[in-house]
């Protein structure tokens, strides 16, 4: 039986498990990639493993969210990053040079390879057949460490494109089309893999805009096979020595098939406030627009910003409407400006920014009260602007420079047939010839340490389980209790994410702004919760905050499913209890666990006896498998992964 | 006895008083200037007195600083300055098109006239023989209205420049070399006349270098004769029509003189953290830096930048240090990337922002903590980079682009010796040919009515003084009370500058967080204070904010100087009372003024009776000229005004 491209990567990757889908597999990764945000703690936490150097082909760390640095912690945080890719053997990326997807494509990204990125647009690169996953900081940590990455092997999907791509359509289209068709959950736990006669018809860059949006879809990655025109890029950027020929098998099984005939794709916007909100931008077209940005990862390429530009020469953007090009990279941003665009866009009024992810993420350029604002963005989240109620349409650049030309959403084939103006098409400069001084390559680091300032801590690790665990009661909540309860997610407190003990003093302070403190001054102690404890987001910090504070457990009557898993990786103890003993303690009780617990926990036990006040007792029940029963055994998975390492003496190699 | 050319230029715009220094004279304005930060307030207050059409030669609105738009709030306020701008006949200078300075030399400036700018640095068009004056905003408003602008007549001092730059020395050393002779405050209540045959050597840019950061000086203004330079910078702009030959006779008597011999100038620095800390960059060479951005009113102009990018050319950057270059204006941005520089600069390593003031207030591009930032800005106060314990150097744009080269600081000739560098001189472009979309002039103005957002309230009003004042004494507070304690200045809450209501909630809250929701709830109410109360900044809100909380008067022991004059101006009646009397009155107290205040007021009366609990009495003092009386009584300033223009049935025209 023959093999799609996806079994045939992962084939040459698998280190653990079989390529079934559902179960468990355990590949090697060749590359990964970090960014600003989440790049701090992955460095701490490979620091925290007694990790010293990068075992990856490739490892980049990029500094692209906080480029316009609002404060020092910002500018600390990439002074950081650029100290521990020296330190450790990383590529460093430096703030301004470039959104990580469009640096790590230019410079990186290699058919055949695998990569993990604590990203989620990490699936970009599939547009040159590599297979990318994005994954949590740890996940990625362990992975530069040399370990492998554990994920459920997805369902693998046949997009077969047919066709070929009319005037004034992009590529961008052909990713809407698929969220108009497959909902932003259609791709969930799945690969979409492309093939078919269309492929050709794409260059990578229109291939990359893509696979990078079918993040939106759900899906796990997105890939391409490569051909003439993965080549053709490769060679353009300095790199074909990286090309090789890969594709799915004639024969190969797929576990569904799409098909999308990109002959009968138009312009397309999705409207507020969901990527899959899709219509033809001709059903909406008359809508007022205040706001127009071209850019991110997304639409942020040389080949994406080229066709506004050329729309633009010579016009001028209505006044009632603002227009921002943020390239995606220095390297776009140098050859615009070499080739004259850029003059000719700011003649028509368009704001020039750095190479950052910026408003794509709510940091500048959040749009005014009650307006409208097209991005050729992938996500139009209510909110993710930086204002509440806000009116995102997402487009092609096309569609985008039409609407900052008009001054309001407008097919863009109307206003050609207005102005004139001819189908931009998508072209590829002939060389991409920009500069490279803003990525520092391991053997020319200027760091042989870290460099932490005064925001930037270390990873706390906790020791493994105790026998005895005991201590007070120290916070009593109700039902449904979510993760912005634990640690809220506003930008004032989200800023201290690489300073566990600053950030701990927000620990459940909407549920009472002592608790943080009163922890820290027990000796260990436990919270009490109702039923579904820490629903919402899967922000680890909501476990690793209250272990900084020396919380060891929670009693509760029922647990959210990702914040149980961040219990056991953190290594509290999640016991659920019935509603009656639940309406028993009170807060402040003292709370003693009767069972050896580090045996209890090994053995596979089950049922715990609680002794409240030392006066009455109540039968707990620890729901976990083998593997989180190592885990928390341990004191966390940072600790066991830690321990495995010391064990060994190494790291471990890919075998 | 001949005239100075600020004499020339006063006497033909005097309206009020004779040209006698320290005198008060009434002056009328031609021109006026306003920004995003300052300019919200200024054309609430415009509307506040019913005013309905700018009467003076010139009106432009500016949006330079908060053009990041981290918050819809900047976004709001741009939109509602366009609307104003249209709905009242001001020019208005699109968020990205520039620093108001920069734009507007470009644009407006033009030998002879007047100007008022809601900005420090509105002196800058003095490079060009206009006579621009920074105020605060409701001058501005009043000027805009068509009312005469009063000051005390300053000193003139005569500024002979002698001899001819050296190569690798620039028009900033030139005012840094009159920091370090003059000090911060060598130039309070003058203007400098800039003349000698030293001043055709420097063209237009370069006289707005030095005009610009005479604010620096202290002074009032700067100014440069006008000559075949002034005429050859606004036939490149395209403006030759506003030339004007003007310039002091040769028998104008000066109030002092000092003798800068251009030929002794080197490349000089002033060190953390005060602009008049000045030294020769030699001195200080071999300091690591870590940041260097090249931009800002003081050197941000394509003159500016042109030579750092002569000097990058084909450099890199040093791999440890940031560069950010901040064109002033999107013209300066425009040739620039026509030209090809663009590309050159980023070739090398430098990143570009939009046009915005943007790092110089601490707006983006924070420096890391402990690390040594090198800026061609004007002012390097401890903190204003947004972060404390900073360490910026204020430099030219040549010593700038050499530091970023070395990574450390380095006199250019050295660095010129080591690479073979050739001087770079200072080109203006041969033609200014920059487009002109984000300038929308009156006649095109796409708004008719004010565009509100919910963060833009109204300016308070307060009605005519009442005859009977009583109320609680709703806060005792101790000495030494400052504006920071009546109303913060911390981001946060400054964002609601233009929204008064939400602003108040605020209002010495650091004092007593209960007293702004208290004071709205009473009828009127007293405060009372120990000694200097409200010392610090000028800030016109922490008298604003209690008026509009309801707040009749101020019994205090003595009052800050500037304060004192805010409370005139927002109606707040200031009152001495002695220790004595201070000790015995009490937080909650009923405050009685016996006297009928409106006629006491009026009268001239300095000694009030007050009743207090209805138990006993003390006598309060009120010392007030007779223009505060008039203000007082009138409600307030803004309350005088607009009913002065009530009694004339429009606004005063410019006789």
């Amino acid at each position: 039986m023959g093999q799609t491209l996806t079994e045939k990567i992962l084939s040459e990757h698998l280190v653990e498990g079989e390529l079934e889908t559902g179960e468990e597999i355990g590949i090697e990764i060749d590359q990964v990639l970090t960014q600003d945000t989440t790049g701090t703690f992955v460095w701490l936490q490979f620091e925290a493993l007694g990790l010293d150097e990068v075992q990856t082909e490739v490892a980049a760390q990029y500094c692209d969210h906080q480029t316009y640095q609002f404060d020092f912690k910002n500018t600390d945080d990439h002074r950081f990053l650029r100290s521990a890719a020296g330190t450790f053997g990383a590529h460093f990326s430096r703030p301004g040079n470039g959104i990580c997807h469009n640096v790590h494509k230019e410079n990186f990204a290699a058919p055949g390879k695998t990569m993990l990125g604590s990203d989620s647009h990490t699936p970009t690169p599939g547009g040159l057949g590599e297979l990318a996953i994005g994954s949590g900081g740890l996940d990625v940590a362990v992975a530069m460490g040399g370990g492998p990455y554990y994920i459920e092997m997805p369902e693998v999907v046949n997009v077969r494109l047919e066709g070929e791509l009319p005037e004034w359509s992009s590529a961008k289209d052909v990713i809407l089309e698929m969220l108009r068709r497959l909902s932003v959950k259609g791709g969930v736990g799945k690969i979409f893999e492309y093939t078919g006669p269309g492929v050709e018809t794409l260059n990578v860059p229109e291939r990359t805009t893509i696979t990078n949006m079918g993040t939106e879809l759900g899906a796990t990655s997105s890939i391409f096979p490569t051909d003439e025109e993965t080549r053709e890029y490769l060679s353009r950027q300095g790199r074909e020595d990286v090309f090789e020929q890969i594709g799915p098998d004639e024969d190969a099984e797929y576990d569904d098939e799409i098909v999308v005939d990109l002959s009968d794709i138009e312009p397309l916007v999705a409207k507020p406030s969901m990527p899959d909100n899709v219509v033809p931008v001709r059903e909406v077209a008359g809508q007022d627009v205040e706001q127009v940005i071209v850019g991110s990862c997304t639409n942020g390429g040389y080949e994406d910003i080229l066709p506004a530009a050329k729309m633009l020469k010579g016009q001028e953007i209505d006044m009632k409407t603002e227009m921002i090009v943020a390239p995606g990279s220095k390297q776009a941003s140098e050859i615009l400006a070499r080739e004259g665009w850029t003059a000719e866009m700011m003649a028509a009024g368009v704001n020039f920014s750095e190479a950052t992810c910026g408003a794509c993420i709510g940091i500048g350029h959040v749009p005014a009260s009650d307006s409208v604002s097209v991005r050729t963005f992938n996500r139009n989240f209510e909110g993710r602007s930086g204002i509440e109620d806000d009116s995102v349409f997402l487009s092609s650049p096309e569609v985008a420079a039409a609407a900052a030309i008009k001054g309001e959403l407008t097919d863009p084939r109307d206003l050609a047939d207005e102005l004139g103006l001819d189908a931009p098409g998508v072209q590829m400069p002939d060389k991409y010839n920009g500069s490279k001084t803003d990525l520092i390559a391991p053997d020319e680091a200027v760091d042989d340490e870290l460099v932490k300032g005064p925001n930037i801590g270390d990873v706390p690790l906790k020791d493994p389980l105790d026998s005895k665990l005991e201590g007070e009661a120290l916070l009593k909540m109700d039902d449904n209790i979510t993760t912005d309860h634990i640690i809220p997610a506003t930008q004032d407190i989200l800023m201290y994410r690489s300073n566990i003990p600053k950030l701990s003093e927000f620990t459940l302070s909407r549920v009472d702004d002592t608790f943080a403190q009163r922890a820290l001054d027990s000796d260990g102690g436990f919270l009490v919760a109702g039923e579904n404890y820490g629903q919402g987001s899967s922000r680890e910090h909501a476990a690793l905050c209250p272990m900084y504070l020396g919380i060891e457990g929670v009693l509760a009557q029922s647990f959210a499913r990702i914040h149980k898993a961040n219990l056991f990786n953190f290594g509290l103890v999640p016991l659920t209890i019935d509603e009656a003993d639940y309406a028993n303690i009170e807060q402040g009780d003292d709370i003693e666990i009767v069972d050896d617990v580090a045996e209890a926990v090994d053995s596979g036990q089950e049922e715990f006896t609680v002794r409240v006040n030392d006066d009455w007792e109540l039968t707990a029940h620890l729901d976990a498998s083998a593997r989180e029963r190592e885990i928390l055994s341990a004191g966390g998975k940072l600790s066991l992964t830690r321990s495995q390492y010391d064990a060994e003496g190494a790291a471990p190699a890919d075998d």
